[in-house]
């Protein structure tokens, strides 16, 4: 870590976003084409999110298994609107074991048909059904313009894969895994998101239908967090995925997949983040409290040392609580290193403190430095991780109501819309020619939206079919 | 599941290991040559080892990163023992988004060259040492012989990668994390292992030194657990990496890797399993206590039901627990099916139980069938589990003592050791000669051992230099 400052975030929030993801050791470059290590840092912070999202997938009753990282370039071929959405950004491996091989070999992009193909193995009587199923996973494509965490040619995610007897079945799934990713967004990352279909130009290579949940960043631009597919029944029928059905009768299942990738963690980043660095929420922080002894030079210090562990020990049952006793540094570099960094909460112990048995707490969102009597200390502490967590979802919503503007005219807010960012919801047709004039203002329909306000498409003047949310996105 | 038979263990161990594998549903074969699909069963045995070993990392001062699963060519090119090692292995990229690659690109078969080029932009003073980072990940090796979790294409796997300021403290990290490894065979994988360090023909390519830990399995054939390396300083001049020391001179880090793999579970299965199926060690079994209650047809099972469903919730805060209540499948199917998948402890609840309030608990390892009363199950199943536990491990180790034999000459242990196998322990005089000529007998040297019990060589009339293990190996 230098000592470098941040770029200005209201002036040029993607310089801003380059240097924090770096000096808060995130990631660094790796000598391969828009991949990126992920270093300790970010590694933890994408942990506690796995680990927050396993435990749910396993409690809405899937089975995680590990499929294969190669797959045979004929099975991507299989279905027809899969190889054309992915052919662009494939990694094919031609030569193995010192051979040529006869068929080449791609990096999984995404895992359908390598696990559609064993499904069809799995899948043989009405008995099998449901079948839900998730993978942890690392998959590639081939990324022109990256950007860490956000577009990255690697990337880590984990995608769920399900087969279901009816159709029903299998939206009502989609729209559970949905919610879930949505409780994690709102209520462990403090991320408020909008949920919605989207569009046909929009939806997965090979879905019949695609469900999305999109945030808003501070510079007004879109990520799309994470998406839920009810796949069309091509899939099942490329990979002859037939079974038997309670009358005896051969049936199809209907297939769904869903995935959440580390680009979470860069939305995290660029929700809520300010000048000083990081700002992470308490649920998902790899250190929640970090205690700062003040440590005078050639003196005895083991007063202060024996307080910053007693308080340690007290928080430790229900806190991730890190000592910072470096004694290179001075106080100030460290207040600098961990603000850096995110840590929700600071603590300052000096000689005072230990007699008055009190310690001093800050914490990141600046709403109050106070001194706190350590027999208060867990209770007080754990209110405070508690309000720290609430009041970041509280301002981001805010944030996010300020950013969201309803609009009849493409004409009227595009210019707006390109110049400023923002979410804006309008009234449309569903005609694709109606969605390529976004482009114009660089943007493009997140999300189809299940409310009607409008009653005229925002380019033409056909009927609005339904509320539509547009904006510029990552 | 189908109700196939196992091969007879005593007759084709490598057969019954092929029925094993697919019947209890640990693995599948997957389209591609040597690769693997691991089912949920086979996944959780895996994730229970990672998370104890990934916590024990932690506790020794490892940081968990993720680095790029493509490495250039080039890099794999830098260290001459290294690419002599894994060229043969490689599999390659030579195209991506839709060009041919300038340079290919390597599927990692290992990280050590992508690793060292960051931990050189990383390490710049003595005050960046020891940097200790550990790596899980997938790695493809081009296998031929392809045998489920022994030998495959893709394995799972954790790579440590360590930088020290000195020889001496690189080789106790070295032998430190030896130790670890050592740890989680014996106290949770319940199987024996010996240490020991390889010869200069078996070691890893690029290595200064490679310890190993090893097994022997039931058939006499010894597995390589795991690996701890301390590298050679080739590794950190190949990637340029100088640090300024505490003197202000430019000096080389010493460097070390360690790695276990999915093969583990290989062995887990290899050591315990028997004529019904597997036989998990309590500690890492993904079910510890299947509870079957004994249903009838057309019948009010819901006295039967509650009891199943109290005794769950008394052991659900210390073991992990099971109710098959499928009413398609007799009693009977069920325990098949559930020794094949070496659940530790069957409890069996029909509506005398009720009536006595007890229940039928037995152990997969014979020892007992007993009547218990619910009001002491508790403390039963927790020191029954705890019994098995230990009880695999002691019948292990007896196991071991029988197959390990300490013999003078090859000329005369050879014949047995290639018909029966076992471990041998005899005198060696380190001459690669002499090692050569154990390839008669399908056989390795598998560790060089501390101890020296005998005079002379196995093979030669030199002395010999210390005690060394033979044996045929998987």
């Amino acid at each position: 870590m230098s000592d470098k400052k941040l770029a200005d975030i209201q002036k040029d929030f993607s310089q801003w976003y380059q240097d924090i993801v770096y000096e808060a050791e995130l990631v660094d470059q790796a000598p391969v084409r828009g991949c990126f290590v992920i270093r300790p840092y970010g590694t933890e912070i994408w942990d506690n999110i796995k680990s927050v999202l396993d435990k749910r997938i396993k409690e809405t009753g899937h089975e995680n298994a590990l499929f294969p990282l190669l797959i045979p370039l004929s099975f991507i071929n299989k279905e027809a609107q899969h190889v054309e959405g992915f052919a662009p950004e494939l990694a094919i491996v031609t030569k193995a074991g010192g051979k040529d091989l006869e068929e080449p070999l791609v990096v999984r992009p995404t895992s359908e048909t390598m696990i559609h193909f064993m499904f069809a193995k799995w899948i043989k009587s009405w008995r099998d059904l449901p079948l839900k199923i998730n993978h942890w996973a690392n998959v590639v494509r081939w990324e022109m313009r990256p950007r860490a965490f956000i577009r990255t040619t690697e990337f880590f995610w984990q995608e769920g894969h399900t087969a279901h007897a009816t159709k029903e079945q299998a939206l009502e799934e989609v729209l559970l895994m949905l919610q879930e990713y949505v409780n994690l967004a709102q209520d462990y990352l403090a991320i408020p998101v909008i949920k919605g279909r989207k569009s046909e130009k929009e939806k997965f290579p090979g879905a019949e239908k695609t469900y999305t949940f999109e945030a808003l960043m501070q510079d007004g631009k879109a990520v799309q967090m994470g998406t839920s597919h009810l796949l069309s029944q091509s899939f099942a029928k490329s990979f002859e995925m037939q079974y038997q059905d309670k009358e005896g009768k051969l049936a199809y299942p209907f297939l769904t997949s869903w995935g959440a990738t580390t680009r979470l963690v860069g939305a995290l980043i660029m929700s809520h983040g300010d000048q000083k660095g990081l700002v992470l929420p308490p649920k998902i922080a790899p250190i929640q409290v970090v205690i700062i002894p003040i440590l005078k030079k050639n003196a005895d210090n083991s007063a202060v040392m024996d307080m910053a562990n007693l308080v340690k020990s007290k928080l430790e049952g229900f806190a991730r609580v890190k000592i910072d006793s470096d004694e290179t540094k001075s106080p100030g570099a460290k207040f600098f290193k961990w603000e850096l960094k995110g840590v929700p909460v600071r603590m300052e112990i000096g000689s005072r403190d230990v007699e008055s048995k009190s310690v001093v707490v800050a914490d990141r969102l600046g709403m109050a430095k106070e001194s706190v009597y350590i027999d208060n200390i867990e209770n007080y502490i754990r209110e405070l991780l508690e309000n720290i967590q609430n009041t970041m979802f509280e301002r981001a919503k805010e944030r996010l109501a300020a950013q969201w503007h309803k609009k009849e005219k493409l004409a009227d807010f595009g210019p707006e819309m390109q110049e400023i960012g923002g979410f804006y919801q309008t009234g449309w047709c569903q005609d694709p020619e109606c969605e390529k004039e976004l482009k114009k203002y660089q943007a493009s329909t997140r999300c189809v939206l299940e409310e009607k306000t409008f009653k005229k498409c925002f380019n033409c003047d056909k009927d609005s079919v339904s509320d539509v949310l547009v904006a510029k996105s990552y």
